[in-house]
């Protein structure tokens, strides 16, 4: 029985993955902790878990590292590098959440986030976590990088086209919808109810963080460097990314070659389902499921691609684990075979 | 492992039962029937369980009822009449989820339901499903009838009291708000999303049917006639029902007195949660759960109480399993373990 | 043509306003201050109004209060009561839509508000601006206090009733149900988009601080105290408040003369529609429209009236711009001939 | 003062044209018929306008179609088809919300709508109705064929760069979502609730009617042919229509020089607002405005342009009477006024 500890339970990453840990059957959770809310019951914070996780949360100072095999980091970008550093000296394995070491290096990390980097060796460490990809890397991995919610759901709806070499490389359209709890569990003014609620609007145009994530993720899987236009969306929903991707095809392509080169690429994937119809959100709602569509036009020589993930499990806490499975020789899906919950 | 079959699997009570049994440790599904889409597989119809329950649709009148050890009737009212009359004298337990059965007799069920009923036998058989107020009748029942979504939240939202014999009887306004999907899985004009999103209004005043269900049971539970008001409201959410109950105290009472009578009345009760708060629809989400909050005002002498319900699963079809367990000698949470979703 | 002035644009009630008094044909904005957003542009801090509003946002220290017939405090609790005591000496009229000078008086006020006011006198000065019940009252007033959104459901729903003495004054239940643009336009945890959609949930219970601004209206109305059960709750919608009244009738009484009691009483109301299905919320947004359902149970010996207003209209800006019109002898519905936004 | 008919008052593009007319100051509703609901008030269907528009909805077999200036058909597809062959012989202009004379041809038509069409000569005679395109042809129409909802966003959105000649006209991707009263106000199992509320998905992928109209429209502004990739994708939401284009520029090209080509293209257009941020759905809800943002991303060389509509008012309604204005020689913007509702 794997023990695991959770730094960060206020967050929805955290609750996330209380929910799902908590009838794993393989790990259980020895500790959670907040700086905030410490000495608290669990449930005090998260009352849906009233009666059934009533566990008081400890503050980070009190807990050792190594009495548990792994820790999940569920803390915000900046704030997780101190806690890598920390921790990655111990004989405990990391999965962090954050976005802070996802990338390839310090500038590049800089460049897009805007800030200072202050551990570059974790760069070197890090694995991305995106099991369909490079699941011999996470097996080996002290530290995992957990990937973003946009990045999981745009790359998981691309990689099979840029690794084919059948696709432009340098004019991927990815056009994503996501649902506001991509924005956290604290009150702002974008998700304040009003302002979202029978609203809708893009955000984050030309210079949205996931960018470079995904970018830099396609072009290692094509082996070439790969140019997106990813432009987010905020939908009134709570979870939900819905991924909308052109590629233009350098060679000639029918709907089957297309289809076939999904299938293939994804035949021991447990997660990935390849529908025959578009995708909707809530068919994967609570799950680590991802439903894509790929589809090619005639008409207009474009093949189009549809995906749906949960932002919130596919797309955070249900990687997270299934990176978990894979480090410690699980099964992927070990735990996370929950059914979507609809409607 | 007990054997289980569904009839009805089109609806949403069909399809969670789908949900909750697919991972029940000690129950297996046997056959789902649908007449409008045998030969499809489940998943065709309700496509969130592509890859994880694929069976194919059977036609009810290919089964052998005594192949199972329980079949649940996940049919609507008027239609399950038949089935129960049926099945009745095989040798097989049967939980009705339609409103068939609920009632005390035939003249009742035709006055408030407004057709004939062909099986009045049937009435004498049943059980009323609530496992909080009648675990040894159901224990040796036959035939459950499962409660309604509105009575299972109102009642046991005042029935403590009413058997306290502490409160008016002839007064006990009960002010019920649901989610749409009590409307049942048919679009009709009042499910038409621009007649629900963003609106909200009371519906069945004075007449719903489910009146008469709350009245008879909260009868029998304080061996009094008590007379309710009842009215439910229609809100823009997929599920959850939010009972509001105002009652008369007929001697002196504290705060304290009502929360202990709370209690003690449910101090066996797995499902039922006690809360300092008021209760929201989505902490129960998903889940088996009761949250109910009672309080006492003094300043008008008055006491509330507020509760929250999943009206398909504690509603529904959660509660039909926990009446399965119940008939069957398995401990009343086996296999209704879910954690809400939230958010 | 009156001139108009505003103090506070950037909250809800500040740009309703502006919307309803923009083509008000005898009324023109003459101001609109904020001291957070002085030098912007209105449109630049409700970006709905671009190209139709654009005018530039005042200090309140540089407008003569003079310049106008009349301002508009559109400011929160506790924050107007210094505005009032500042321009009441001015030959100016006001109407003040916080809540600071609803009440009887000073004490009571403290006792609900649980804060301290400064200004005793301004509650011998203000009349309760509620243009149904006191319409010669409004047109001498020199300060209205724009009644809150909930009593302006609650007061309308139950004074026929309650002034025709035909019911139990110490006991009426009035459960209300809200959008959550009552909560205001700043982000706060309530207010969280993942907190309100799919959900629903009943908060300051026994408590409320509109409980006694109902109560003191109704003991006026019917020159009885009266006592009330208010109860609100949380809608997952952007505006509007439905009331459910319920009311024990003291002596015999037929539907009809219910019905009767609501036509008389509201005869000469231009903005009271008496419906005769349950009413809903949509069908009076973004109006001043007040749509009333009252019915009799003769079954329970019950009436029940329900009743659907917008929030920030009839609840706020319309009702202020209504008695606006009273105060300077225009017809009550001048400039609030808006047609409900449906769907 | 202008005479309008309006045949069709079920839909919600007949409830908006009244409610935009109503108020009109040169125009009144002379005629609204129903078949359906022949000889009940308009506001029976519409409740919304109880005590507004009562009128008495009569059949067009009692109509004089000479006793008007100008009808507006607001009709489903297919059914528009032998209004417009009848009332085309009569001296009145005619204003048809259909998709039925939007096109080039019949041929191009059955094509696209699978069906056949009656009458080829109204092919002829149509005036595509998009006032910012083609204002001289529309002032001079005897029958104008208003565009759909998803073309007047695309087009808008994008004719200023296709008629620039600047970008690749081979390649626009056009991805389109659009709140659910774009389905119609029949109830059908796309519009249940449960299937819309916290959920999200394309549809019509690749095959919309509403790609030709596109298509062919862009051709004639650039006078090339042109091809686009439209993909419509479903709002939980009412109303709006949120347009993302990607195009791609053939010569060098900068941020400026693309702001520059659409405040000219738009410099003679009310209803058009060029916003310096991303447009959001409700900020033009129940108004004839568009919010268009353009913009140029060096990064990728490509351009992006972001709209939003309100569908039954700019994409439908709205435009119709802008439409009507124009023929009848009244400024564009006459009666079309409206301040957004927000929130």
């Amino acid at each position: 029985m794997l023990k695991v500890g959770i730094v960060g339970a206020t967050g929805y990453t955290g609750s996330e993955l209380v929910r799902l840990l908590h009838f794993h059957p393989e790990a259980e959770i020895a500790f959670i902790t907040s700086e905030s809310h410490k000495g608290k019951k669990f449930s005090d914070i998260h009352p849906q878990f009233r009666n059934i996780v009533d566990i008081e949360l400890e503050t980070v100072d009190n807990i050792d590292p190594e009495s548990v095999d792994v820790i999940f980091l569920a803390l915000p970008h900046g704030v997780s590098i101190e806690f890598v550093e920390k921790f990655i000296n111990y004989d405990v394995k990391i999965i962090d959440l954050s976005g802070d070491f996802r990338l390839s290096s310090k500038s590049v990390y800089e460049e897009w986030y805007k800030k200072e980097h202050s551990f570059e060796d974790g760069f070197n460490q890090a694995v991305f976590g995106l099991p369909e990809l490079w699941p011999e890397e996470i097996e080996k991995a002290k530290l995992v990088a957990n990937p973003g919610c946009f990045p999981t759901g745009a790359i998981l709806t691309t990689a099979p086209l840029v690794k084919s070499n059948l696709v432009d490389k340098s004019r991927i359209v990815i056009d994503s919808k996501t649902g506001i709890t991509g924005a956290g569990i604290k009150a702002k003014e974008v998700t304040h109810f009003p302002n979202v609620n029978d609203n809708f609007k893009p955000y984050g145009v030309k210079f949205h963080r996931h960018t470079i994530e995904i970018q830099e993720q396609l072009s290692k899987v094509g082996n070439t460097e790969t140019i997106i236009q990813f432009t987010p969306h905020l939908l009134p929903i709570d979870r939900g990314i819905l991924t909308s991707a052109y590629l233009i095809p350098t060679k000639k392509i029918t709907e089957e070659t297309v289809l076939n080169i999904y299938k293939e690429f994804y035949n021991d994937s447990y997660f990935i389902r390849i529908v025959d119809e578009t995708p909707e959100v809530k068919n994967v709602r609570g799950t680590n499921f991802v439903d894509i569509y790929p589809t090619y036009d005639e008409r207009t020589n474009t093949i189009l691609v549809f995906s749906a993930i949960d932002n919130l499990v596919k797309g955070a806490s249900g990687e997270a684990i299934q990176n978990m499975n894979l480090m410690f020789g699980l099964k992927e899906e070990t735990g996370l075979n929950q059914i979507p919950l609809k409607p």
